[in-house]
């Protein structure tokens, strides 16, 4: 990794040709912070000259300081906003803190466990990306360090909410994006309103691994939904959360808290227009509308 | 722009230090196909590698066969399925026959007429970007060579609704995105219900030029919208457009039509989901609701 960002003249060049062939993306950089190999996986941080501190996973942009609250902000909201009373969220992942600091902005919201598998992520975020990482001292927040997957299995009928804030499906979180591991996390819902919400990739490049995906989850829960929005830093500019109820979806429970939350991004319509899904896409996953 | 595209070893690199600075896109490219020097810009098409053949005007990225469907179907049916009954259509820019493409579909359309600056991206597109231009040949069809500012000085009171379809606001392409060319717009329209649809930037890297258009739109218009929509290939993976009515704007005046036009993006919903703006962006613009 570090001859990739030297060799190409102080750009760091997102290529991967596996999951984007093709193309790349691209973003200038002032100064590399940091660089490791933790247990699992290559961790880079570098300040970008225009989008700030950026963090990188196995080659992978995770988040930018100019852009990553759009992530954070929908990953969390959501589902917060579809459930009637979301007291225990679990964040499966979600290291750099982002998820977590939108989660706890919400008042019924009592308690946050984080589990995350890699420490180094949260050190380098506490570290590198301050904004993002301000809530792990939150009293509501509980930091767990472990597998998210071995978690779950100990853990049924309990959390109201579950984020999962992951990588790519590749590596440590090859395995958050298969039925096993949403039976985990049906069975660690709370009954009858427990809502997932889970970083499922960009329908410019993954249809088809969105589509087996739900598929698997229209066997597990009643309601299954995609949600798309915008993040310049992500392949194709755009990403999606896969959202499933054990109950059922709705707009915005409490539509005026929903407009007067701390947000760049998310609004009640926002919420609204996420689902609308564009034709050759809805074609594919064969979704109920929301 | 030859030195460019050859520097970097096969793949094309778009980065405008004035519009974008600090980040690029790349496709890597298979065979250069065509380049000149037209009258008013640098015209260049190649093969690329995952995106089908590429148009690049002034070195920016204009289309790509494969995700070209959305900007064409999003400036076509946002204003002819808002229009209570589009007859006569004006398209201007629009060389690459795109947007006409997608307008003539429109079963209550008589007559397009399409005025492009440029001859040389009509040819060129002719060749290499046969499903774009296909419909030049088609019966609703006029093309009309020439400045768009000075064929709109010579039309008043006879479009329905007006497309412009143009390039970045730098060369032939700037006046496009100035209050006189608007108020042209404003003139060539029938009464009372006319509407416009105009290419209009980035919410991520253009939001100022957007907020100074909505002022000005909102001095000659009724109505003024903003539209956004999801391109992998334009820079930060999104661009918009500028929506404005005579009268009022509304949801897609007749449903079924609009989910049973031959489209691949475009849905009724989608139409609607459109103009939910981000929070960042509405606090900004403080444009009307749909």
């Amino acid at each position: 990794m570090t001859g990739a960002v030297y060799d190409t003249k102080h750009w760091f060049h997102e290529r991967n040709d596996k999951f984007w062939p093709g193309q790349e993306f691209g973003l200038e950089i002032d100064e590399i912070l940091h660089q490791q190999r933790s247990k699992y996986q290559d961790i880079l941080v570098f300040k970008s000259k225009t989008y700030g501190n950026v963090l990188v996973l196995d080659n992978c942009i995770q988040c930018t300081e100019r852009d990553e609250f759009v992530y954070q902000e929908m990953a969390a909201f959501l589902p917060l906003l579809a459930h009637p009373c979301p007291k225990r969220v679990l964040i499966i992942g979600g290291g750099d803190g982002g998820v977590l600091r939108e989660v706890v902005k919400h008042p019924q919201v009592e308690e946050v466990v984080l589990c995350e598998i890699d420490q180094n992520v949260i050190d380098v975020s506490k570290k590198y990306l301050p904004n993002m990482s301000k809530s792990f001292k939150s009293s509501k927040a509980t930091i767990h360090i472990g597998n998210g997957f071995e978690f779950l299995k100990k853990h049924q009928n309990e959390f109201d909410v579950i984020i999962t804030d992951s990588s790519d499906p590749e590596g440590p979180a090859e395995a958050l994006f298969e039925k096993p591991y949403y039976s985990l996390m049906k069975a660690a819902l709370k009954q009858p309103h427990g809502i997932i919400c889970c970083q499922a990739e960009c329908i410019w490049l993954d249809l088809p691994l969105i589509k087996k995906m739900s598929i698997f989850c229209r066997e597990l829960f009643s309601t299954v939904a995609y949600a798309i929005f915008s993040t310049p830093t992500y392949p194709c500019g755009t990403l999606g959360f896969i959202v499933c109820s054990l109950d059922k979806l709705t707009e915005p429970i409490d539509l005026q808290l929903a407009d007067q939350l701390d947000t760049r991004y998310y609004t009640s319509d926002i919420h609204r227009a996420a689902f609308a899904l564009p034709a050759f896409v809805s074609k594919e996953l064969q979704l109920q509308k929301q």
